[in-house]
């Protein structure tokens, strides 16, 4: 069944600078779609049952020997095991080498004591299912267009997605995830400007 | 001064399939002798006089916009401060993507209860400064050799190290370390056996 075909069961928007969670069935979908595009969102994902599994993009490059993700790839835990599949994309560039954001970026690269940060945004959305604890995993960061040289060394340049653009991701297991809008507006990451995400929930088949 | 000009202080053999730990003061060194070739070393860093700060090879990845090792790149924490420099390397070919072997990865793949595994060396490594609660942060993979083709797939080769060949960090801040000889013996990355590593502390200037 395509995802057009679907029962939207919830739908949910993230507002610049911020972050939601929400808890996906086995079977259930999640659609993150990119509203005004160029909008990267910083993506977590838990085993509701036994939260010290999670999303882990550092045993996904080894478990998927790449650092691309590619429609089909499974989004593999700490533990090795797949706790969601990439299901669909209409953008075809993400990131998972990259951290969130966070109070330390701004500090240090900027002198800003308060500017909003992904990782606080993830801690604050996942606070409501009991997971807000420090560190926040690193994340799946969709949408972003980090460009690699033959050399390793890599520029970050916009996003590739357009207004409109979504990926899919379909649930294996009862997780709990977050996505927070990636809240740097003084680079190229998203555009040099912050804008909204959408989530939609999927009811399965 | 060089490397050669310098008293050791310490000198500890890392045997196969186990890690030991040590204490740098700021301006001392660290040199890693890979002893007979192809062997990786997980590589783990804390800041002694606060250990939820640590080398965090995500935030090294985004504060160095890389993905390869060089001579003069600083360790960077969590914290995307610098704790160490690599000051040093007759190799030229290290990983910071990957993650440590550990349990999860020869129940998977290999369906093996009790192989020996890198996270779980580096963890009893630290117990004796405390600092061995899950999970260890992600290692530095010294000598490992990754191999990206210009998709982002990417291939472990055998170690390009020799015998003798080495690695030198200078701790920039009073420092915990540790380092596993990878445990990894069915597979390429080590040349297929797992060999001792050598660790050198000298004296600072």
């Amino acid at each position: 069944m395509s995802y057009a075909q679907r029962k939207i069961k919830q739908e949910i928007i993230i507002p610049p600078y911020e972050a939601r969670s929400a808890v996906l069935k086995p079977g259930e979908e999640l659609v993150i779609i990119d509203v005004d595009g160029k909008q990267v969102g910083d993506f977590v994902c838990f085993n509701k049952q036994d939260p010290k599994e999670f999303v882990s993009p550092v045993h996904m490059r080894a478990s998927l020997s790449s650092i691309r993700l590619q429609v089909g790839d499974p989004l593999y835990s700490n533990r090795r095991r797949p706790l969601m599949t990439f299901a669909e994309d209409t953008v075809g560039k993400h990131d998972f080498f990259f951290p969130a954001c966070d109070y330390f970026r701004y500090k240090v690269d900027y002198d800003s004591d308060d500017h909003p940060n992904c990782h606080d945004n993830l801690k604050l959305a996942l606070e409501m299912y009991g997971l807000g604890g420090e560190p926040v995993p690193d994340p799946i960061n969709l949408f972003m267009n980090n460009v690699l040289n033959d050399l390793g060394d890599y520029e970050i340049n916009e996003p590739l997605s357009k207004p409109g653009d979504f990926v899919r991701l379909k649930a294996l297991e009862e997780v709990v995830i977050a996505c927070s809008t990636c809240s740097q507006d003084m680079a190229p990451v998203n555009g040099w400007k912050v804008t909204s995400l959408k989530m939609q929930i999927m009811e399965a088949n």
